[in-house]
């Protein structure tokens, strides 16, 4: 098979009844890299944010404004950010605290992210705040950046099940969802942040959300592909009417043996389905994948984006 | 989170439309092994197959009857049926001709399987010979297994993409399909060779099928993972109707980075979806992992499965 061309793109066959154009929320360089082993200095993380943006995305997570001490990977987020002053791209970072937004403002930041828990062992352990308190907190920082201006996505954790308390009841993720948007977030993340979801429990958790009127346009899917179901519950997603969908180039985001910690679904994989499915999205999957190439090098790890490595794999065999 | 139960099943969330139950095609034994680097003795793949049969697999692919100096990981096919007769499973095996046939028929294979390609080009690389010459023989053989009373399954290759002569009609494929059936086949496995395709295309070859007045369930999807859409391509193929998958336990069948030649979807993947769907298919996907992990010890090389990673990790965890 050694003179075969190989297929650098999938063939566009189009399928009834699904958006004709998507929004990817890049998540690598705050997602992916904060669960990284290696941390990259801030100078490559604007490298990477550059390369993202010329390869077409839209929308990447630029950093995030807490404790260096605590999220060593995350350090000179306010460097990062007023490096890209420049950039057409929309650079959201997360904001955990008041003070955290403030630094965020000061350095540019003109959208940010607050988090919460749909479990309150989840938020005990990550949060470090009872569910209740760390509402508090993250109404404080919402309201705050609203009121200068700038926009505010709601991410909730563990949506599709928690390591602790198991099965979640959609319930707890729509009260949080409604009280996030009340308070003026754009847009809420819904993250399966053990990746146990698979596409029944998708249309479930949507479904949940249109019941209480909140516009599917103002939901995320944030799918970790930890049993590999990230995909496919991506075009649950989509079948439910989802246009905003999380991803993080190479599949960064820690270690894929770290059971209920990681595994990004990959740029790539997800480029190469909707590129396929003839849904437009502004990424250039080639691009992307040098990228992801160019990051999986700076980390000194593989990637775990299937595409990326049966591209490689192509480019090997030529 | 060293103290995190972790989930070791999915929430059961069901989907309106889709099969309440499915047959899984264990490939692991043949189309998986066959690619694999080391070659496993006829003892150990009887041992596998009999693990499998004990975690719920019911149709087995046991073998095929090539020539052991071309394919060696399969040398002993006869020698692996005929340990294996007392065994419920249903055991096909693959004969290429009817020789091959001959051959299983002594070994008391009850029920066998045949190949074509959907293209020109790796008919001749693949079937060494050109498409025309390949359906004669494949002719002969479906023939002379169905006057014996042995059930036959038709594989086509490349029915989504080739790596020489890029994208594929549909109708290369439905006309093979036709001509088995007439021939006496009774299903059709859709083989997505080199893992290229994505949910619209599925449906597009579902429907192509459906015109030409083929029953959805003869027709089973043999989905390869090499660009990550295996998961996602089974569940169009769920929403098309069909209900017969492929898959190979750990993900076996060769190199990952080779781009034309692998990565067979893992059963433990698919069941985690159909076991969250709330499909029935008559596996115990604890019972699939732990062989699944065997295998991989006996090979050598870690599994491909992202379920199995992901329960090995929890395991390390606790």
């Amino acid at each position: 098979m050694t003179d075969a061309i190989g297929l650098g793109l999938p063939e566009r066959q189009r399928r009834d009844g699904l958006p004709e154009r998507v929004t990817i929320w890049e998540v690598g360089p705050r997602d992916g890299l904060q669960a990284e082993r290696t941390a990259l200095p801030a100078s490559q993380r604007v490298e990477l944010i550059r390369r993202l943006a010329a390869a077409g995305a839209s929308v990447i997570e630029a950093g995030s404004f807490v404790r260096a001490d605590r999220v060593p990977q995350m350090a000179g987020s306010g460097d990062v950010l007023a490096a890209l002053g420049d950039l057409d791209a929309r650079l959201p970072v997360l904001t955990p605290n008041l003070r955290g937004l403030d630094d965020a403002l000061a350095a540019g930041a003109r959208e940010v992210a607050v988090f919460l828990s749909a479990t309150e062992r989840f938020s005990e352990a990550n949060l470090g705040a009872p569910k209740a308190a760390a509402e508090a907190a993250a109404a404080a920082v919402v309201r705050r950046a609203v009121e200068g201006g700038v926009r505010v996505r709601g991410y909730v954790s563990m949506v599709f099940g928690d390591p602790w308390e198991g099965p979640v009841e959609p319930s707890a993720t729509t009260e949080l969802a409604e009280r996030m948007l009340e308070w003026g977030a754009s847009e809420i993340s819904l993250g399966d942040t053990i990746g146990v979801a698979t596409p029944g429990h998708v249309h479930r958790v949507v479904d949940a959300h249109r019941d209480r009127a909140i516009p599917v346009e103002r939901l995320a899917l944030h799918m970790h592909d930890t049993y590999g179901q990230a995909l496919a519950n991506v075009l649950a997603g989509l079948e439910a009417g989802v246009r905003i969908f999380d991803s993080a180039v190479a599949g960064t985001g820690g270690c894929p043996f770290a059971r209920s910690a990681t595994g990004n679904l990959a740029t790539e994989d997800l480029l190469w389905m909707l590129d396929g499915l003839g849904i437009e999205h502004g990424m250039d999957l080639s691009a992307i994948a040098d990228t992801g190439s160019w990051l999986s090098a700076q980390l000194g790890r593989a990637t775990t984006s299937r595409v990326a490595r049966a591209l490689a794999g192509g480019k090997e065999a030529r």
